[in-house]
């Protein structure tokens, strides 16, 4: 009897909030119906922080030491403010976003404020999260006029009975919603719009190389700043053992054509499981959707019991480069276990791991 | 050597199109050298064609004798048109085109012609597409002027560097393919236009029931034609023992904030792999993004080992209706076995199997 309270008072409440119920309570209530909450004491959970700032051609013979520094403690303030959240005994989806709003707010990332310029001279974000525990996600695309991306889609999640809003609708409904509305221009930073006008002049150079047998794209080429690609993201493990993850981009300079790559796509870019693991890709978003990367690494560990770092290599290290792509992942295992793997010469990438330690890296090892 | 000449022929043509290089053509230049083509021949396999014209409370006693007689034509005339270019030795992905371009052109269904309403009052379509040989895939979402937003997917897919496009950029890409463009008017249907009348209503009455406990939604209305879901697909194996997959729709009635389903979504509405299965889905489209539905179909196969109907039953007549979600699936494995679940009162579905027996239901059996 005692058991069942917290569900009947769960009920209650659902009913009360009836007229505005969003799917993800509708997954509580689902999910409430088959585990009712327990009051037993759950054995403390130590928890666990992975991010990345995008992988590519970041070889540390273009890196200026000033350049490297500003990275390296711009990763740092991203995991030091999402395992804030998490020491404190925050959830998981509070910590990935918190962490994803750090670089998006940091003009060194391709995303939020720093984003990649479109074809058409546009900056145009992309995000998604999920929530391990319940399966609820939220995703926006293409929008322009929200700062933060990531709580977007974290609204869309919660607030709505949807899981992916794209342009102008998602725009109305964070207005809606609250959040903090930009004028396009704020997104405007003088090193990507040059990037613009490089990749635009090197497209039209290479365009045979670019799409030839060996396509190179800008994630081969050398300049870090002249990466086409870049995305931000973070996974973590909470104290109650619940998984989230988050990832938030530009997408790609020079893309046209309302282009969207794996970054809002749920199972792509973005997965969360607390039977398994949460994931978060970079990398060349096209052919992270046609392996359905992030949600094939969590079957690869739930159907074929492989283990994290098994699927994640299997996923990277093999099956991305045979296809002809390249990127990375983090991900983070119900038990805390971490994974990294890349193909590319380097990924920004960091963690706090369950002893607290801090790590962060951008070359291979 | 004599196997290596296609190899090289390959290779020579494609240089010749580097300029002008798909990711399709990539994805084909990355198989070839993993397995060059071969000569020897194969073994025949006999071709099978599934389709599905949405799922939803489909009631015997709701529906007039002409309009199921019109569904059963309508399908078997979808149906026959896919098969005849299976029968003819060709690819099951002409044959998942031409059986969704029947269905688009036909006011019956929720895709093409015959879409429902966005809240706006506009129509807006989503469809995906892919080839279970290369993996290579294309999707567009949201877009308007497109007759056969299915045609437009595969030209994404053939004819870009991108997997997903959306909006006006994947409807200036359509023009530029030279695809037939139409005036947004083409869309409207008096019916459907009632339907979006008659669910606003409903809507601003029923708010708690739709957004209640027990999600009633447009799929637990009484009415047939009030169904707020709906969508087409075709799944198919050819001759050459090749999978492909199509989805397209007219999504939600009374969608709003450029709401996104599953149906462009690969991994979720719509998989193909030859080593395992194709498949496409229909139903409420927030849960299969959740549950990435046709990928995880295709994992279990894979991972787990589960037989096509058992990974099937085990996703839709089990974890969909967990979750609180309903709908259906067709798909097709790659030795010709059929499924076809669904947990809601009907599914618009029929096959051509193995022995060119035409099968055509509509309610449960």
């Amino acid at each position: 009897m005692r058991k069942l309270i917290p569900f009947f008072l769960a009920l209650v409440f659902n009913s009360a909030l009836a007229q505005a119920q969003s799917l993800s309570q509708s997954l509580e209530n689902a999910r409430m119906k088959q585990q009712p909450a327990s009051n037993a004491p759950r054995t403390a959970i130590k928890p666990v922080l992975v991010i990345h700032g995008g992988a590519g051609t970041i070889l540390k013979k273009n890196m200026s030491p000033e350049k490297e520094r500003a990275y390296m403690e711009a990763l740092k303030a991203a995991l030091e403010k999402g395992y804030s959240i998490l020491k404190n005994g925050g959830s998981s989806l509070d910590a990935v976003e918190a962490a994803v709003n750090v670089m998006e707010d940091d003009p060194l990332f391709n995303a939020g404020k720093g984003a990649v310029f479109t074809h058409e001279g546009k900056n145009e974000l992309d995000a998604s999260i999920m929530n391990g525990r319940t399966l609820a996600a939220g995703a926006v695309a293409g929008v322009t006029t929200i700062r933060n991306p990531i709580t977007a889609a974290r609204a869309v999640m919660e607030k709505s009975s949807h899981v992916m809003m794209t342009g102008r609708g998602a725009e109305e409904f964070a207005k809606q919603q609250g959040l903090t509305i930009v004028d396009p221009s704020y997104f405007y930073t003088e090193d990507r719009w040059q990037g613009l006008q490089r990749v635009k002049k090197q497209d039209s150079m290479k365009t045979e190389l670019d799409h030839g047998n060996k396509p190179t794209s800008g994630l081969r080429q050398p300049e870090n700043r002249d990466s086409k690609y870049g995305t931000v993201g973070a996974v973590a493990l909470d104290a109650q053992g619940n998984l989230a993850a988050a990832t938030s981009t530009g997408g790609m300079t020079n893309k046209r054509f309302g282009r969207v790559g794996d970054s809002p796509i749920i199972g792509a870019g973005t997965y969360a499981d607390n039977n398994t693991c949460a994931v978060s890709c970079t990398g060349w978003g096209e052919y992270f959707i046609l392996l359905v990367m992030a949600k094939t690494v969590s079957d690869m560990m739930e159907f074929g019991h492989f283990s994290l770092e098994k699927a994640t290599n299997e996923m990277v290290m093999k099956r991305l480069g045979a296809l002809g792509g390249d990127g990375g992942l983090i991900a983070v295992d119900k038990d805390g276990h971490i994974a990294m793997p890349f193909n590319t010469e380097g990924m920004y990438r960091g963690y706090i791991d369950k002893d607290g330690k801090v790590t962060i890296k951008i070359y291979k090892d």
